[in-house]
């Protein structure tokens, strides 16, 4: 276990201009974890699911070699829910429904082997509980945390405060500015980075996510993709593939996190390709490396340029 | 002269929350023109003043050796005149007050040495004139169309005609969903090329622009900028900037067209960083070479492949 998931593990509802899904596999934690493990990390889940959570849910989890001793199964209690329909240019959406189930008391204990975890990716969440599991972590090489407005508007103290323990924060354009008060985004990350995060990766959809590491700025581009059948799951897909490939390789240059931001958009070109956890759960090597190549021939060019300055 | 630029000449009034120009030289043809010169290509421009049109304005163009030949003065008529007002967050705007003036009625004939001119940008005009410009060019090796929605609307069939004839179409994604009545933008793109360009430019402002040729796709990121001061003729340097650098190394290949693409969106990115023309006329080849610099070590990335595939 080198890289530490916390999230929730849930059920989605899901519609989109497609369809309509059933309760299917969803949650922060899950797309983190697999992502991650298709990077070749070694992905271990601290959440908490209900009685109802199925054990086909659990394998799939499992067939990854994902970790699951820091899961806390309540017989008793329900599993978190989500119910969400996308309008039809797939970027704005609303949430119809979220119960909060077993994770709304949860008090997240970390299992001994997870403590030494050198990468976290700390999932959308109420920012007390990414403190309490950061504070059970020793010495962590990595935190990587995402977050939205709602924690902003109602938790901003607590979210200062973790933003402080934290090095890499994933955010898109909006949250980047209500949490800087900033409009453009180049001041707006400045001022984020002196929040806390030495890194900031600003999220953008179809238009690729941009890495922010002292003076230097990396950009990824989205694919142009067919069709998008279901974002869900794509922002914690491009978290853990990112921290999944930094983890496999144990490489935190800013060299090599610029690879990283190339595998973090492949996994989540995947993901939105098919309904939830679909695509991402059927994945092989072979096909994120064709992907992989897409991505380089997309931007990369050579330019001859005549000085050296 | 090399390249041709048909398009407007004019006096812009612009408005953003950075202040107010008085009524400073503008018009597509100008920055189309400036652009290209700084790539090395020998532009001539295509377009009509009236007798207000002041000695120095010609003057800025004749300095960066535009050809002027193709410029008609009628004495007793006005200028172009355009006056803008752009929103807060600068990406949509309010057109104040068009005045075609001299462009209304106007009939485009080309000097002789323009006739032979291999590479042409057609500025966003009615399709009926840049059919006419069209016409009187003998076998150009590469043209390329900027239009918008309105002449969508009210000029379809003209447009439609005037684009069985062009190489190059560049729009932004809102006017290519129009155009082809597509929302997704790979779709869009498929029946956009069905209706003659070979080769379809997505302007996307602050989120790059891409490159679709054939079956493949190149994408240019836009560089994050500390201020962008008026968006005003981003769209005509960079169709300049692109065509310029085509024209001056008369190569069109895709390989070729990759690094044009970053061309123009450097010449773009100069072009917002000051009220109207004054960035893009006080550039320097040095200039330009940073900024190049600052676009490939935006995208740049060396991940190593395993397979051959």
């Amino acid at each position: 276990m080198n890289l530490l998931a916390f999230g929730s593990l849930a059920f989605d509802q899901v519609e989109t201009p497609f369809g309509k899904s059933g309760k299917i596999l969803g949650g922060s934690a899950t797309y983190i974890a697999m992502a991650a493990a298709h990077e070749g990390a070694e992905p271990g889940i601290v959440s908490a699911v209900g009685g109802d959570f199925p054990t086909p849910h659990m394998a799939a989890l499992r067939k990854r070699h994902i970790d699951l001793e820091g899961v806390q199964i309540r017989k008793d209690e329900k599993t978190f829910f989500w119910s969400v329909r996308y309008h039809n240019d797939m970027n704005t959406r609303d949430t119809l429904e979220t119960q909060l189930n077993v994770l709304g008391g949860f008090k997240p204990v970390l299992p001994e082997n997870y403590r030494h975890a050198r990468y976290v990716v700390l999932g959308n969440s109420d920012p007390e509980m990414q403190s309490q599991v950061l504070a059970q972590i020793e010495n962590p090489e990595l935190v990587v945390l995402d977050t939205m407005n709602y924690w902003m508007d109602h938790s901003r103290p607590a979210l200062l405060k973790v933003l402080k323990q934290v090095d890499v924060l994933a955010i898109n354009d909006e949250e980047g500015r209500q949490l800087s008060g900033e409009y453009a985004l180049v001041k707006a990350v400045r001022k984020i980075r002196g929040l806390g995060p030495r890194i900031v990766l600003i999220k953008r959809g179809e238009h690729g996510a941009l890495l922010f590491h002292e003076d230097a700025v990396f950009f990824a581009p989205a694919l142009p993709l067919e069709s998008v059948f279901d974002p869900t799951g794509a922002g914690d897909a491009f978290a853990g593939g990112f921290a999944g490939y930094l983890a496999a390789t144990d490489n935190t240059s800013f060299e090599n996190m610029r690879r990283a931001v190339i595998h973090g958009s492949a996994l989540a070109s995947f993901t939105v390709e098919a309904f939830g956890t679909e695509k991402i759960e059927s994945l092989t090597g072979e096909m994120i490396e064709v992907r992989l190549r897409e991505f380089l021939s997309l931007t990369q060019v050579d330019i001859a340029l005549e000085k050296q300055l």
